[in-house]
């Protein structure tokens, strides 16, 4: 990737902070060039909560706090951004440690949540049981307000494709932005995996005086189980994904009910779930 | 995508088995197209070891013996194919649930394994040590036997887009193959995991007399940190992934060492690792 196709569009302060410059070799065919590339940071970022780790990601070290903090929320650990009292980041040797300090009450419940874990698994925890523990039992959500505009939809993977520096120069990063009802993109997030891509915009969303049911998310990656229920879990009615969705992830949008899209991309998107979400009138796609 | 695209060349037993047919829309402007279209299925896969419930994955259903092998190898569960006496698949409501009954020493092992993280976790586990734990500590790889021809190479990455019926059915999933020295392509496994991909493929290697350090690894994906670990537990040579590596990729390769390319793809391809070990003379590209 070029440094050439960095775009300043983007509302990313200094993607320069999410890579590395290194040598490389270059091949075609048999011929060899020896020179230096951009390459995606990846990092280990741990998260604890009061003093207790919980959980450690690999991600691009940036936008930690929106990381951390969407995290919490769409894992179920924290209920808003107010129970989340600090959020600091530490370097250490092997990765980044963010340190969250949350109100007793969620911690209490976090205790009792990894004690259960815990005792269940060492003393047999049955299959089905830790099945269950993966789907997170979520409110339905409300319709949208509105129906989005097809041609809303459309103009925000336009802009996607431009609002996404890291990628432009690595290659190797997924982007998650939200779209206000006309399609305009607000935010856009980038992380070398595409859970933390979401969870960063969805740190974003809690802060700011959004209502997760007019705008939507589009996602530069596939559609999979978790990033449906993320979004669920944010109250996000519609997901907009660049390729494809699983089985599983349909399955969880219909139920939702949130209108998911995949092989959004060239003019061109397929609807899995919730098409009345759209309105396919063009004379509506002009905002 | 459509079913035409399927290539019966590949060793994939019955692709069917990893897709669902599903009404989806089809959306190109303001005009809608009911139809059919192949998604990947995701399910849950729990996995537990003598009874006790050890990890969940999200994976397509499909050689899950081999993907529970994989796993339990590159994660240090058990050292050897011998350790695993018995694998068991069964369904539960909510995904499968995958029995392995493992030898006495490395239950206890990974019994402790658990009570150790466990105890730490409760009592206030330092982000360091949570950070060193996603690293393991690995033997250092001998040199391969013998450069690989860059011709080799391609030969393989030409062959694994024609050896992924579920991927050009769903575009949803990743793929992992062993390439024997000449390029030929021996196992190809796909899953919409990445990683899952690679532990299926470790898993069938584990079975076979193959040698790892004669042949190499072709991946449809990025090739990340997990990614290399997993191929360094598996004492594999040489990794080359048609999309991006990120920078822990590439320094665990270094250090692993092993080859790592990436954006191999349309004859080309970018060497981040041990370029030595490959032999760029045209001449012996010729198997």
């Amino acid at each position: 990737m070029h440094p050439a196709d960095f775009d300043p569009l983007s509302d990313f302060p200094d993607p320069s902070a999410g890579l590395a410059m290194d040598d490389i070799l270059r091949v075609g065919g048999s011929r060899a060039t020896a020179a230096q590339d951009a390459i995606a940071c990846e990092q280990a970022v741990a998260l604890e909560y009061n003093g207790i780790a919980h959980a450690a990601l690999l991600a691009s070290p940036l936008h930690l706090h929106e990381l951390a903090l969407g995290f919490s929320y769409t894992e179920g650990i924290v209920r808003s951004p107010a129970d989340v009292l600090d959020i600091d980041v530490e370097s250490a040797p092997d990765g980044l440690v963010v340190r969250l300090r949350i109100v007793n009450a969620r911690l209490h419940a976090l205790k009792l949540r990894r004690r259960t874990l815990a005792g269940s698994t060492s003393c047999g925890l049955c299959g089905v049981q830790s099945l269950a523990q993966i789907r997170r039992d979520l409110p339905p959500l409300a319709a949208p307000r509105r129906p989005w505009a097809i041609g809303a939809v459309q103009s925000a993977l336009d802009q996607l494709r431009r609002r996404q520096p890291l990628h432009n120069l690595t290659g190797a990063t997924h982007a998650a932005a939200w779209a206000e009802p006309d399609g305009r993109l607000a935010w856009t997030y980038e992380d070398v995996g595409r859970h933390n891509a979401l969870d960063k915009l969805i740190g974003r969303l809690l802060r700011e005086p959004v209502d997760p049911g007019l705008g939507f998310v589009v996602i530069s990656s596939r559609a999979s189980f978790e990033m449906v229920q993320k979004a669920h879990a944010a109250g996000i009615r519609a997901l907009v994904a660049v390729s494809a969705p699983t089985t599983l992830a349909v399955r969880l949008a219909r139920e939702a009910p949130m209108m998911l899209a995949g092989f959004a991309r060239d003019g061109r998107c397929t609807v899995y779930s919730r098409p009345d979400y759209l309105d396919l009138d063009p004379e509506e796609s002009r905002p």
